[in-house]
């Protein structure tokens, strides 16, 4: 069973997608299976990570823009603005996927994680991501 | 079909548990499918990598914890101890699943592949990992 | 379902492979569900990333390049030359498997995504993939 999620992304960092990933879980009816969630693009991802205090987020955010800076000299795809190379490379350190097991109905998800979309552009953006869910 | 796997991560660092997920795998009695293995932590990941020469091992570690450093002057996440912060960002540069797929009843690692239990935190640590199995 | 591919990568960089991973998805006659391709090595790896402008593929080749050093002073696992301790790291730092669903018998890659096998080492190289494809 599939579903296609859009996602308002309206700035760069860490968005919590947890809820609407669990809704298309429910909405499965399965009762034991895994849930694979696809974002189709290229400059966001997608992550679990802890969800409990958002100082971890943000330090995981500021870490990466430090390690994969903007205007680096290395880059020479620069059409698309200072922010696009530096959001293809985050993307390959991340993921363009995640999975997670199903029991009993529900994702099974640690205390502490969640799932989050993970916008890399400096803007607006709207996304979309695919859910899969099997036995 | 799904596994409950609880793991003893006694030190920072792999540890392997293709063992154990493929004790899961033939346990299923499934003969052709995919494996996928999640772990329910954000301080320590899942991966596949070199298990013949452990000195691949060694230098993974240490390289990758030069680049995450602990005491970084940027963390603001720091009330987990100096291990905390730097784990959430291993674990995301790394990965929180892996899926084999199975043939002949069995996982097709590579010659040199084994799956590993990457503890992050320094301490001893007990894990929960999930398998799920499918056709 | 599952299909083993033969990838030529004869040089150390990105291999667009969307084609072969396409065909076995039209292989399958399946009209929805999950495709997920793994890797049967730990010096290539594989990802999913922009395919439209090459500019962009060489600037990520590079940024990991400098990011992972050969002959670096840390490593000890020297034994099958400079080029091979970072490609054990790099393929941890990307991926070893990815997943893509399936709908209405085609990958829902987005409009700019392709598949890419990254080649970490520095030869002509002949690498395995398995294509496993699940309702």
């Amino acid at each position: 069973m599939i579903s296609q999620l859009s996602i308002s992304a309206p700035r760069q960092g860490l968005h919590e997608i947890t809820r609407e990933i669990a809704a298309a879980v429910s909405d499965s009816g399965l009762q034991e299976g895994l849930c694979t969630a696809f974002i189709k693009h290229t400059s966001a991802s997608l992550i679990v990570q802890e969800n409990a205090d958002p100082s971890a987020a943000r330090d995981l955010e500021q870490w990466l823009n430090r390690l994969v800076a903007e205007n680096d000299q290395l880059y020479t795809h620069t059409s698309e603005g200072p922010d696009d190379m530096p959001s293809h490379i985050k993307t390959t350190l991340t993921a363009t996927s995640v999975a997670v097991p199903i029991i009993d109905g529900q994702l099974t998800l640690g205390t502490w994680q969640g799932i989050f979309l993970w916008e890399h552009r400096r803007a607006n953006m709207q996304r979309k991501v695919i859910v899969h869910i099997g036995a």
